[in-house]
């Protein structure tokens, strides 16, 4: 049973605003091909329309399925998935299908039809490409729109994101680099000002 | 006594790789007038040269210094600044210092005189604006290249983050929104894949 719920559009930049690694996923135009990638470098850019900006070098299978099908999906993964998710950041999908060979579930997004994971995943966002030729080719930084977004209720309520000891696993993941994945800990609630 | 060591800038990447919550500052060409706010949303973009996008409203007063000078600042808070962190991000520079109203010490940047937060920081780059008119407009997304780095070696040790038990005041913090951050907890070392 998933426990994904749809999250209102204008809460959707809160999914990465603490900064996560990510899955891209991404499939061709026409179905027959698709990928996963990992991320480190994304971030939101607008609240209204929901919009980020993720960095995809222009080499990868990836950057090649995102402007076939002018979509891609962000799945932000649970600690429990920092092996698979260090596994699909290193290995290229040219060569084979990475849902097929890490035996990966994916569920089609509701309005894009983008390749989504839900198993051991707190969040997705389902993006519509915006083409901004100058910025992917100078620093392969591309835009997209978020059409879409869920989050598992155990992890994401009411719009906010709820760090807690009994959801850990899917807590989200931050790369330092190599590997080495620190985890959410303490929750601290600042002062507001004045 | 400063614990800040300069940072290789091919490793200056890393300093922002996991999406910590960042204190943007910057100053007027002249000198006279400094700012200092809170941004969630950066991420780097290359590694070599090491460059960076960051969003500044363009409505704020960093952003109007940073086309004055040409020059900002990322300064990464620890654990410790969270109030700090919360209040720079929620009260505006044109009507007064607040380096000064919140007794904030600033040490200047050795290429661009940038000013720059250490004590209570776990780490900071200065970055030369580059100017992309489009992306500035359209996404509110600046562009600048890492000039100079350095963190502090309690922390940052040989090119690597090292979060431990005796550092936490230094970890970074990741904003989950309303003033609320998650800090950072169990690092996970993911098998290599294969």
């Amino acid at each position: 049973m998933s426990h994904f719920q749809p999250v209102a559009l204008e809460h959707a930049s809160r999914l990465i605003n603490h900064g996560p690694t990510v899955l891209v996923t991404s499939r061709s135009r026409d179905g027959t091909r698709r990928n996963i990638m990992a991320a480190a470098w994304s971030m939101p850019v607008e609240f209204t329309p929901p919009r980020i900006a993720i960095v995809i070098d222009k080499k990868t299978f990836t950057r090649e399925l995102l402007k076939d099908s002018g979509s891609f999906g962000i799945c932000i993964p649970g600690a429990a998935l920092a092996n698979l998710t260090y596994s699909v950041g290193s290995s290229t999908g040219f060569e084979d299908d990475k849902f097929a060979r890490l035996g990966i579930k994916a569920v089609a997004g509701p309005v894009l039809g983008v390749p989504l994971l839900e198993a051991g995943c707190s969040a997705w966002l389902e993006c519509r490409w915006i083409p901004e030729a100058h910025t992917e080719e100078a620093y392969d930084t591309c835009f997209g729109e978020v059409v879409a977004a869920a989050a598992d209720e155990r992890i994401f309520v009411r719009g906010r994101w709820s760090f807690r000891d009994d959801n850990r696993a899917l807590q989200t993941l931050h790369h330092l680099g190599a590997g080495n994945f620190v985890c959410g800990g303490e929750v601290i609630h600042a002062r507001a000002p004045g």
